[in-house]
């Protein structure tokens, strides 16, 4: 459409009367959630493992839980082994010259100076990947297709996450010289999820990025044409990022002391470390504010029984074990925890429950279920999983774990990407977790009784 | 969330069994309009007026439209004032360090070697800028906020739209070294929105650019933190594109010629060129695919009484009234035309029709009324508008005009960003747009009589 005011006159008649405000900031939330969303987001950003900007959210959470009127709060630094982007860019140059949105993966490894000039060889599927003779790429760069859609408890992310994480070993072993993926998410625009990607110890690393879904299907389109005897796919790949050793991250460890010291405690658990590209709203500082806001809202009737923890991890994203949960265990193997639960699935309204207790603690988990229930969460009888930064922990001691499930339709719409952004948060689902995770918390943190696991 | 997929057994469990594709293509859609919108956005992609995609653009629309059976099929080229984009990044320094998703505006100078790094001024609107002292930006960026709604009409592009046409002129008027500006759309995505800004004659050039919607929350709140007491912002700005003059440029006209050529011809435009940052689906190469479809269905029934001619134009984008349309009215301006019509507002469904008819032609008016009230497409009796294409040939004949209003809801979500891609365009409502525009010539182009324009 014209740019061309003097030919769109009828636009220009409207009169638009509407008060001025002083910030014209769209959508506002209130409460100690949106709050710590909100300046976590606003004052940090984008806080990879490793970074500089990591360690100054380590410090702008460490004052927060602190202003909060948290206890003992406490950062508890390591290294680990992170990546850092560098610049990146391509572009199909053969049969057609189309520029491609495209991010590295985490734990690429950068294309040869001069970028990486390769014939593109597409694959519909992982499986057709594996099944191309070994060698068969040598000189080339695989694409790897899929057609991940959407679930509601985020089971997409499974199968085609696959994609990602196993994709480049794949390709590396076929002898390929670079890889490029159609992103690991469910949208439609033109920003590409990033995510780390797991080389096996037999293959060599290779540059590894994703494109943009709309991207994706330029090439699928394009290759459909290649196949029918057009001319064949040409790339030129630039991905500069790299690994680097020894970085510094750490955890946030706060407490809300309860009346009996001497019980196992609660963890509730988030991670502060985000991707690069957007400013980690959904991923995961709305994980932190929610388990730190429904801590706080625990204590409204008096101070619970049990201490309540809160820990907000440091290096999930890359950690592949051995990030922040895995030293958050290590650390505090010694002191006796009840349960362990986690929230790194975004800020949309939870729905379901699972539940992995001893039978003997039915009454308490009847109590959670009964709380749960008004607000549209069912319980459901899958196996609980806990996540990244509480299975170390559950593991060590055998711990009972509560998992509440968040809608995850829209989840991998922003997973890994620069659109993960704090207006993709609704303040109104941002409550409706925080009084999810309160209810949990007001019964099991006043359980007198043992909390144990299932059998 | 983790990407560890350990972690995550329960995902990884369920089994996939849906048969795999060749091709992971998503969306298809079939016919003469989807094969142009289709092949234009793959086969050539992003094509920015002056450049030498826009020339390939002139051979594959020139080859396209002879195989579809158009008569008389040229390219007739000009030479224009063009634009082009180079380098573009962003980041707030201060008071808090985030990358900015930032775009050049066309018609943007570039800034100083190694970067504009200055003090970064918040307005929340246009108005507010004005009312800013002369000179008192002097040596600082001025950030221009709005709070652009979508209408169905697109009309709040005309008043938010000022801020991107006037807005880098106000700002130099008072002395500023640069300008950022809210995109003027609607979205919510990491992709910002670029289109020409117009220097007005007594200003200096500056460097403009517009950031995403999440990107100018972020500064609006931010912004707010300064004007609570915080410290104020700064940006470093490198924006490289420039104006360049005599770029080559074209139109590409073709005719179905009618059983009396002695009549005037029916023009029906769209435009060829497109912003560089998407592969122009919606703007315009649907307009280009949704004319030209038309025009070969509304010879269907036999060949009409009236010449139909395409006008596929170049430079609308950047023509700023001498692009592609005005060298049509020059060169074809001793042609008689009897009416012009233009699709240049995306793929959306039509949903009203205006016309510019002389009362005598009540009758013809009545059966396109008819024809189109079926397809949910109501008349208004609004001003007519034309469009960039045929705005000087309407003017140089004072031609009947009628406008097919389409669906402005979504529109200015996707204009001058990178998402203006293929995937964008639902095939049912493009045949929705085909169907109509069909009724309109069947009609207007089997006409006897004299059309005229309205008093």
């Amino acid at each position: 459409m014209s740019t061309f005011p003097a030919f769109r006159a009828g636009l220009f008649a409207a009169a638009f009367t509407a008060a001025v405000p002083a910030f014209a900031t769209p959508q506002q939330g209130s409460g100690v959630a949106w709050d710590i969303v909100e300046g976590l987001t606003t004052e940090i950003g984008p806080r990879m493992a490793g970074s500089e900007a990591e360690a100054r959210a380590r410090d702008w959470g460490s004052a927060k839980l602190k202003a909060l009127g948290f206890q003992n709060v406490r950062v508890e630094e390591f290294k680990t082994l992170a990546w850092q982007r560098g610049p990146e860019s391509a572009k199909l140059t053969a049969p057609y010259a189309q520029p491609l949105a495209i991010t590295a993966l985490g734990f690429s490894v950068p294309t040869p100076k001069g970028g990486l000039k390769a014939p593109l060889v597409y694959f519909p599927t992982l499986a057709a990947l594996e099944a191309a003779p070994d060698g068969s790429l040598k000189g080339k760069v695989a694409f790897i297709d899929h057609a991940m859609r959407a679930a509601q408890d985020g089971s997409g992310y499974g199968p085609y996450g696959n994609v990602r994480r196993q994709g480049p070993s794949v390709a590396s072993r076929k002898g390929a010289a670079g890889v490029v993926i159609r992103s690991a998410g469910t949208d439609s625009h033109r920003n590409p999820h990033t995510g780390v990607t797991v080389f096996a110890k037999d293959v060599q690393p290779i540059p590894a990025g994703a494109v943009s879904n709309p991207d994706a299907d330029l090439i699928a389109r394009t290759a459909a044409r290649t196949a029918a005897g057009g001319k064949p796919m040409a790339i030129d790949l630039t991905l500069e990022g790299k690994p680097f050793p020894d970085a510094p991250s750490g955890n946030v460890v706060a407490d809300l002391p309860g009346r009996d010291p001497s019980l196992p405690i609660i963890v509730i658990a988030c991670h502060l470390d985000s991707w690069d590209l957007g400013t980690g709203a959904i991923d995961d500082a709305s994980g932190c504010a929610i388990v730190t806001a429904a801590a706080l809202a625990a204590q409204q009737g008096g101070q619970a029984l049990r201490t309540i923890r809160v820990l907000w991890s440091g290096n999930e994203e890359m950690g592949i074990g051995g990030g922040g949960g895995a030293v958050y265990a290590r650390m505090h193997g010694a002191e006796p925890h009840a349960v362990a639960m986690e929230s790194d699935f975004g800020a949309d309204k939870v729905w379901a429950a699972k539940f992995n207790t001893a039978a003997e603690n039915k009454p308490m988990v009847d109590k959670v279920k009964a709380a749960l229930w008004p607000m549209g969460i069912v319980p459901h009888e899958g196996e609980t999983e806990g996540g990244a930064d509480v299975a170390a922990i559950i593991k060590a001691q055998d711990l009972a774990v509560i998992d509440l499930g968040q809608d995850g339709m829209h989840y991998f719409d922003l997973h890994h990407t620069p659109d993960d952004t704090l207006d993709k948060v609704d303040p109104a689902a941002l409550q409706q977790n925080v009084d999810a995770w309160t209810a949990v918390l007001k019964v099991i943190a006043n359980e007198p009784g043992v909390i144990g696991k299932g059998q």
